[in-house]
């Protein structure tokens, strides 16, 4: 039988095996540990072994390079032995020394249940598993394997148009025959036709799970869904490590201008498949059964992530490559799922406003309701959307990631450790942490909260300028005011927080950006505040935002708390719908259609609004006459 | 400027280019000439280089293995110098050392002219160029590039479900820009769908190729067409190379179960390669600009060029994996055209029944007919079929590789030296020979045609002995009685020109297979000679053969003459017609579904049949009352 040596840093260990043997079983045969989440399947590309010497062969290496293969690199549940052999194990292959890649998320960021599915929408997965029991063939029913596949499924569902790739057929014969003519297919929805992504033996049609991704330019948001119970099983969020190519969509396209798109598709890809690792391995859910994806963000994201060209987005006239792009195979962008599973993307509106909008247009059912209804997505980009089932008009502005807890020197996700409200009683500052724990750093929901409750308080001005007279906790640093939250030592090692003027400045830019915009689009369409029914805040922080210090801030409009609705990340429920209903999928491309992208950027008076709208909570006190400006001194 | 050293056999050649240059192009500014028959498109995979030192930038490597990969292998077209670097030119890489892989075929093969397309059917080819003269975007008129090219298709042509894959769009948006917004799409029918799988600046919509493929069992041939024009430009045909796995389909199905599918995949792959490089060199015509390929073959042959499972072929109930295997890219089987060129085949009938009987059907117009026809396919595969407008019926007989000059020792295809007409006149050998040059062997044509006037002629008796009384030619060796038809002196450097008693027992066993074939499709459907409108005989060598010389054999069933008619190569003129009309293509689906497949093997009186046609022409010469029998002994 053939030696195999392995050699993983320090220690060196040898077995032997019969040949034929995976090197991830020979390794396991060691009890050396190799890590791999895909059992095997050659899909997660985590078991990447180096053969140093010997006699190998080896299968598919389509998630390694070039460089790689001619160093020797190899995937050890691919690779076959056929001889004596060397191997070296590098350290992030050897379980259990992977670092962790993603921390856990705080509950806010679930909505686990009530994905809207039921009475709006009808559940049809867009990847469905179909069990079939096929009659073996005769010489009077000699139909080929591969139509009798298909007439089986025909007598299951109307399938109008179906396809199927070469590799799907490939081994087909003999698992129809292996398996006594019984087997799972898994159905793809792809535009107008099906396609069989998937043959398995025997009765697979309760393991079917999908992803629904929300990529935000500042935070990346991943639920795990079971498309056959259709529940919601586990959550994960993170930021986008987009965000070193610049924190605004026009920056990280800039980079691709001058670097290419390799740098932006990259970093998303790995920012989910970073995301999809922690879900499946949390739940025992293994890749091959992730047999579908769909993702919902602007218009840029969806650019990056299928590496086409962004370049126009951000010139007039705004057109971008593509609103709808095609189902495409995960793997195609290097997202590690089963390797036929399918990409699917929201369809966008316009270059500025994206499939996110369509899945809060559709889970919250303004193309549905008589109501008139406005849609403010609260983000790095701000999107408002005005109408009801007859019309919809939207538009977009740029807010920064301040929303997000980004580009705050004390910001973080909302997630353990992070400060999500504040309150300023008697000059008391209190606030409260994510997890129950000492504070690690504020959040979104956090920040805003504390700058409406300093301007309640008096630390801020109308204009937003912190008042160092009215508190000792405001200081200056390096020749900027800052306000101290909390000490040093009653934080959880990381040093004082506190929030500086400009980053003050940046959050009210930021909801001037979305004031402004909403204020346009209530202009251009002749409409007054009384006229709307609703009004829809959706965003990441979901209903953690305090409506009231919103409206003093002068974030949204001013109208009548009973209107308000916090409807969460709408983003990713809206992503979820269209997984679990084929309808809900359809609609989202009628929804697409029917708005009409209104572009702020030439719009004369944008900038002036924009202005007009950097005071707390505006300097029209008139389009806020029923918040009393609690202002210290507004008194 | 980086400097870059060659080294080809002994020379060494030196030259400096600019950082970024491919290596192709720097081969050629020293002089040397590197194989590339795509263009530098990384398509045809023939400039690999190997890269002994220095810094290079590869892209893509899809045509190289992993072991070429690992010794430093790379594609000098997709190969950019980043500093000084050493490369070794491979013999087979630098141009005019390859050998040649096909030889130059003759007339008889080519059929240059009227496919078919025409009356009968419309001209609409699978893959279609539209030329698009886009309006451009504004702010009232932003549709993204993706549904501006859609819009502009549809008010061209109606196209209900169209598709596309990323790769076409990733480049879509400067495409459309740097060309002024007039762009050249590429169509092609993928089903009931359209796939847009090609964008190309400019008007090129002048400039698109095909090839038909007819892959027999003993000889495949290509014929190069100008989907444009409409008309076959070229024709090139070889033996098939997986004869070295068997002669015949069920060893080499008994290969694939012992030794796997790649064998015969990879050698077909690389026969039709080869007659790809020929036609389009000779041609001058870029393999980008060949889209498509439609092949049409036997089932087996189809199985084995898709890498699909064929075993279930030859088990009862002969069950095939797929009669109408999807449409994929070529490049999927390592058959190089366009990249995203689609390669199709013509839909079969059954498991011994392809899609050459298909072809046959399409391009006589028997399911258009109220005249009852027979069409006998003479090859390696036999196959007859009955039928007209109402109904069809076929059936196969394994015949061998004879009828094609193969498997017999002075055997060759029918190109330039081959014997292809012998007469026996006053115990003179007369022949023809193809390029009217010394003879170097014996073609299929010319076997019949041999067979049938040593039978008239007496050297051979109804049983198929040679009678070697009757000429100083019949002669023996080791032990084995042959012919000698050319001596040493007279031929082509090759040395005397024999056939010997087992060829010529192989040849009766072949002609017996098939006349029992049609018998007994003959006697289930009740039907007698009489019945029977129009005997076509289809096969590579067309008119060539003589009709009363096969008649005298018993090859054909005795039938007057002027109701048999020589159609010529049928499989490859139906998958012609298929790859210029869809109409066709649609018929060749609706033919396929509406024969019904009779499956000799298990038909009990099958045998008896096939031993009483070992006689010339037959056992039951009542079966041949008009023949003459014109064999000296039976005067």
């Amino acid at each position: 039988m053939p030696k195999v040596k392995f050699s993983v840093m320090d220690r060196l260990v040898d077995v032997e095996v019969p040949e034929g043997t995976t090197l991830l079983d020979a390794a396991s045969d060691a009890d050396l540990h190799i890590n791999s989440i895909c059992g095997g399947e050659g899909i997660c590309g985590k078991c990447k072994v180096k053969v140093e010497e010997g006699d190998v062969r080896a299968g598919s290496t389509t998630t390694l390079s070039r460089e790689e293969i001619k160093s020797g690199y190899t995937l050890a549940c691919q690779t076959f032995i056929q001889g004596d052999v060397k191997v070296r194990l590098p350290p992030e292959s050897a379980a259990g020394q992977g670092k962790i890649l993603v921390d856990e998320d705080a509950q806010r960021f679930k909505a686990l249940t009530s994905v809207g599915v039921g009475s709006s929408v009808s559940y049809e997965p867009l990847i469905e598993k179909h069990y079939l029991d096929i009659p073996e063939p005769s010489l009077k029913d000699n139909l080929s394997d591969h139509r009798r596949i298909y007439r089986e499924l025909r007598r299951k569902k109307d399938i109008p148009i179906m396809q199927t790739g070469l590799k799907v057929f490939k081994r087909s014969s003999s698992l129809l025959r292996e398996n006594d003519w019984k087997i799972t297919a898994t159905l793809g929805r792809r535009g107008d036709t099906t396609e069989v992504i998937q043959l398995e033996g025997g009765d697979t049609s309760d393991t079917n799970y999908g992803v629904a991704v929300d990529i935000g330019t500042t935070t990346v948001v991943a639920h795990l869904v079971d498309l056959v119970s259709s529940e919601t099983i586990d959550a994960e969020a993170k930021y986008n490590s987009q965000m070193k190519y610049g924190e605004e969509i026009t920056r990280r396209i800039h980079h691709v201008e001058e670097e290419g798109r390799e740098d932006l598709q990259d970093t998303i890809a790995e920012d989910i498949n970073d995301l999809i690792y922690v879900l499946v391995d949390r739940k025992g859910v293994n890749l091959k059964d992730l047999t579908s994806i769909m993702c919902s963000g602007n218009t840029a994201m969806m650019h990056f992530l299928l590496g086409l060209e962004a370049s126009n987005i951000r010139k007039k006239p705004y057109v971008p490559n593509t609103t709808r792009p095609p189902p495409i195979r995960a793997a195609e962008v290097g997202i590690k799922i089963n390797p036929r599973g399918l990409l699917y993307f929201m369809p966008a509106i316009g270059g500025w406003v994206g499939g996110d909008v369509t899945s809060g247009v559709l889970s919250t059912g303004i193309h549905k309701s008589e109501k008139l209804s406005m849609l403010t997505d609260i983000g790095t980009n701000g999107e408002i959307l005005i109408g009801n089932k007859d019309w919809m008009m939207s538009c977009a502005a740029s807010a920064g990631p301040a929303f997000e807890g980004s580009g705050i020197r004390s910001g973080m996700r909302a997630s353990k450790g992070a400060i999500d409200k504040v309150e300023i009683t008697d000059d008391q500052l209190m606030y409260s942490v994510i997890g129950s724990t000492k504070p690690k750093g504020i959040c979104g929901s956090g920040f805003i909260d504390l700058v409406a409750s300093l301007f309640e308080g008096g630390y801020v001005n109308r204009s937003g300028k912190l008042v160092p007279e009215n508190s000792d906790r405001i200081q200056q640093e390096d020749g900027e005011l800052k306000i101290v939250m909390v000490e040093s030592s009653e934080t959880k090692g990381t040093g004082e927080l506190a929030v500086y003027q400009s980053e003050i400045k940046n959050l009210i830019n930021a909801k001037a950006a979305i004031y402004a915009g909403a204020r346009i689009l209530m202009k251009s369409l002749e409409l007054e505040l009384e006229d709307l029914d609703r009004l829809l805040i959706a965003g990441g922080f979901g209903s953690y935002l305090d409506r009231e210090k919103a409206k003093t801030l002068g974030l949204i409009p001013d109208i009548p708390s009973d209107k308000v609705k916090f409807v969460g990340n709408t983003s990713i429920i809206g992503a979820k719908m269209s997984l679990l209903s084929q309808q809900a999928y359809d609609q989202s491309h009628e929804i697409s259609e029917s708005v009409t992208y209104y572009d702020l950027i030439d719009y004369p008076d944008y900038f002036e609004e924009f202005t007009a709208a950097k005071f707390l909570p505006h300097t029209d006190l008139s389009q806020f006459s029923s918040v009393a400006v609690k202002n210290r001194e507004g008194d």
